[in-house]
């Protein structure tokens, strides 16, 4: 059976738009991961701010590795976010996913995403469906 | 006072990462827009299918474009989306804005994601605060 | 196999709370429905409206009646609200529901409430897991 | 000026659904509070079981409390709930608000429900607007 780094490493190593948004991964265990970027001037909207497509992403792909880390594929079923902070050119953002339920075939995960001031930016909730299928 | 094209021509022209989407605007009126954009290899999860990142983006710039449409900035306060279907690379992709609610200081839309077979593969619900400045 | 209206019937018959609220059941078909209910003095909270918890379990009631009508029992996986416009005592609310996807595990609904001057007073969407059981 | 427990005294007096409900204030501070109530035999659903309305209503409450606790009035902008587990008849319910973000207009809170094992039976979020006027 993989570790949860190896399912991560598989998943971003294919990922061309986790890639292209230049994540790493800071810190993948059971059910949770931290994933951090930086907001270039392709990623700011009409604003002038990180477009909320960003911060998002950078969430989702944080859903999606947590999820998958205990080795069962997982799709995702509902997401949403709350910006609460308008996120700078230059900022360097931080998604730390938290899971708060893990059902036989549900579960529920938190993201907060921070900024370089610690400052909480964003928040996603996400519900994925756990198939049976393996890493 | 600008019209909805106008301010929609205004956000568009500054807003990098929609124009990277390769975002069109094909309608826009009071309250309400369609966009469309084509799912590049670039946009491609682990999985070889869309992001949820991008279809997010259609859909929080479709949000953007509609509520302020009416000449009112608007922010946004919370916003979901449900991935109903996976999106292909190669697929064109067409969200589709409509008011639910125009309050005074808050406002509701729904945005629904058709690919090119015009099956749903997206519903995004989106809410903003509209500030008291104008375009 | 049990009709739509075989199966609200009997759902409707045990469920004590829908009952307790005074839900009358307007229309029922596959996947859709329409209930309504009268605000009575002790559904109200602090500030003299309909508490939200009322206007919430009527549009929870019609996820469920209208997602079990195609005849798999259906459990809710995540729920939403927006409360639009305050419900006052005696209003007559009319909640209809709409289905937005029928998938094999998921199925997703609208809920629309409306007083009895059909104004638009809360907005719900419901999530379902569409489980093997059948009615 | 108010204190938290003074505001949610006046507000939970005139409460007539929450005192319907059974609920107690168990705990209350700015912008957190602490509310239980017991499932009685009327708040079933067809399956025999709490109907969603209930834990929601409770939430509800709980978000209520927690947001006006601060002395500025506050109304509900958008609320989720997502049912984890099953509430059986006689569940003690205890439901826990967290303060995630306290803007100058806009307040975010989670609340957890827990029942007598202490196991989580469903999670909600809630989002409200601050209005100017005060307790």
């Amino acid at each position: 059976m993989k570790t949860p780094a190896e399912i991560v490493g598989l998943m971003m190593e294919k990922d061309a738009y986790s890639n292209w948004l230049g994540i790493s991964v800071d810190a993948i265990d059971f059910g949770t991961c931290t994933l951090s970027c930086t907001v270039t001037e392709t990623m700011l909207n009409g604003f002038g701010i990180a477009h909320g497509g960003i911060t998002y992403a950078l969430s989702d792909s944080a859903l999606a590795f947590a999820s998958n880390s205990h080795g069962q594929q997982c799709v995702s079923i509902e997401t949403s976010i709350a910006h609460i902070k308008a996120v700078q050119p230059g900022d360097r953002l931080k998604a730390v996913s938290t899971e708060i339920q893990k059902g036989k075939t549900i579960a529920r995960y938190v993201v907060d995403v921070f900024n370089q001031q610690k400052e909480l930016v964003a928040r996603f909730n996400g519900t994925v469906f756990r198939t049976e299928k393996t890493w």
